[in-house]
Formats: structure tokens, sequence, C-alpha cells
């Protein structure tokens, strides 16, 4: 069940919890990436905790959820991948071209490693299943998915990066969506493909 | 090339910066689940501001990279999936027992989320490649992930959840190791196999 968002709640979410969501982002990167000393490190972990206190005043008590406006459009806001309000998400910004291709460019940093200096896979698979998944989504109509192969062709270096995916085929209800991971210098580092199952609506 | 870290820098991580990035995990959670009004959300934007900033003082240019101590010990303590000082990572815990298995209980809320409710499909790919990764992994034998097959089988609710995986087989150079993610109820909701290649030493 979608919760209900206001148009006034809109735009505090994006004229002041967007802006604090990518201020968020920077703090897990120096997070990590810090090297201060004790006493500077307690006092940021104290103001981290002052402002969670201040978040928390009024909480939805349920996991976010995706809210609605109530006019059919859908918020998904605390999404891992794409989420306005989400610091996890890179965000990946998604741009579809006329022949139907998708596309996101993105720049992962120190949080989003795995072996050194390199992305780790499992974050590579998270943004082309999330890429695929948009790829194959359809409105009104959505589409889950079925399978998710992911085919690691080189190491992905942290930094700038480009992930790209289109539909192969469609057969019997299922949509085959395609797409890669490439990076600043344009080589391949991942391949994927996924299966898109999108359920009869029945009669 | 990894930077050496002293016994007196881990210290300081697992002491005060385990912490601090604890705490930034549950500001993450409500960054998103947050009803505040717009004074308090701009006061929290400041505040993470200002922690940014002391944190910021001194900090490693690089992306942060896996240090060592020196004696052949890593700490991936930026590792997205499983980092001590790695807000995004839930963090995962692995455990072996007896019969070779590898598992990992963990508790996934909002800022995990895909659907309504759900866990990202991706971030399940990014848990079973973290984890069949380290069930493939031999002490000065690194594999890495060739291939890896997701099958989504039943939606992964938010909340409290185990992945599991051990080794099916090996077959020339190459490890095929499988797993799972099964829900509070015990149900399996996403099926993984990974081909991991170990490079040959050479002589």
């Amino acid at each position: 069940m979608s919760r209900r968002i206001t148009p006034d709640e809109v735009q505090l979410d994006e004229a002041v919890f967007g802006p604090l969501t990518q201020s968020l982002r920077e703090l897990i990167d120096v997070a990590i990436r810090s090297e201060a000393g004790g006493a500077d490190a307690l006092r940021a972990h104290e103001l981290i905790k002052e402002a969670t206190a201040l978040l928390s005043a009024r909480l939805d008590p349920k996991p976010f959820g995706v809210p609605s406006t109530g006019d059919g459009e859908y918020l998904p806001w605390g999404n891992v991948a794409m989420g306005l309000r989400n610091a996890i998400a890179p965000p990946l910004i998604i741009q579809r071209d006329d022949t139907d291709r998708f596309a996101t460019d993105l720049v992962l940093g120190a949080a989003y490693e795995g072996p050194p200096g390199q992305v780790h896979g499992g974050m590579c698979a998270l943004v082309l299943d999330h890429l695929l998944g948009a790829t194959a989504h359809r409105p009104g109509a959505p589409a889950f998915t079925g399978t998710l192969t992911l085919r690691y062709v080189a190491p992905t270096p942290l930094g700038r990066l480009r992930a790209e995916a289109w539909i192969d085929r469609e057969e019997r209800g299922k949509t085959f969506a395609v797409g890669h991971m490439i990076d600043a210098q344009g080589v391949v580092t991942v391949q994927a493909e996924g299966v898109f199952i999108r359920p009869k609506v029945s009669a």
C-alpha cells in the first residue's frame, strides 16, 4: 500500500531532503577516506547522532514504500539505486535516446569499492539490474526480473562510468534486455542479460 | 598499491570509525523515512556538513583502497558489502560452518528498497555476489568472478534475511559456487550461481 504524498511534501523533498541526501553521500565518502584524529572523529560522530535525532522526531514507522502523488505518479525516493532521499543511491539518472537505448552516466567513488581501486562486482550488478529493469518497464505493465546474468570481462575501475541497455527481443510474455558497463576509456567491463516477466493482466 | 596502516590506526578505526559508521547507517535510514519539517531538516543538513568538514580536514586523496597491516592482513574497511567504515555496507558478516557452507544473517531496511516493501533485486545480487565470492576465495589464491547468474523466484521482503552459499564443483581452474537468499519464513527468494576463475600462478 503506497502512502500518499502531498504537493507540499513533494516540494520539501526536492528542495530540502534532496540536497541533504547529496551532502550525506559526501559524508559517507569522507567517513571512509578520513584520516582525522580521534577527537575530530568523535565530534563528527556526535553531530551525526544529533542530525539523526532531529530527523527522527517525526518518522514514518514503516519501511518507506513508494509514495504516490495520488494522480498516478509514483516517487521512488527511497530506492537504493535511484532514490532522491537514499544516500546509498549514486543516484542513477537514466536517459533514453530516440533509438530506445537507455543509459546512465555515473561516477562511483570509494564508497562503491570492492577490490582495491575497483567497483565491487555486486555494485555493477545493482546498476545493471536497475537499468535493464527500467529498459523493460512499460507504463501500466510492470516487468519483474526473472533472471539476470552478468559476465565480468574486465575490472571496473572506480571513477567515471557509463551503463547502457536495450531490448534484445520479446518472446511469449518475456522481455530480453541486454546491456553493459563501460569505463571512461570505453572498455566494456561487465555484460548483462536480463529476462523480464510481465504478468498477464486478467480479463 | 595498498597503503600501510599502523596498529594505532587499526585501533582508531575499530574504536571510533566503526561506531561512527554504524550511526551513519541509522542516519541514512532516517533521512529516507523522516517526516520532519523544513526547519529541522535544514538544521540536520547543517550538522551533516559540519561532520563532513571535520572528517575532511585530513583526507586520503585516493579512493580508499584496501589497507594492509604489513603482515599479510588486509582490511577491506571501505568495501561496499562488508566495510567497517562503509555506511552503505549492511555490513555483511560472513560465517563458515564445519561443512564449508558460508552464510550471512542480515536485516535490510528502507535504505535497500526497490519495489514497495521489497529489497531491490540488485541489492540481492550484491549480497550474493559477495557471499559467493567469499565462498570461492582461497588464502593466497584470489578468485575473480567470471559470471554470476541470479534467478528471482519470489519477492524478497525488507527485514530479516539470510544468504547461504557453498561450492558446487571445481573444474579446470573454475570454481562453481551456488547459493540463495531466504526470507524470515525460510522461503528461497533468489537463487545464484557464480563461476569464479583463479588465475594460474606462473612458475
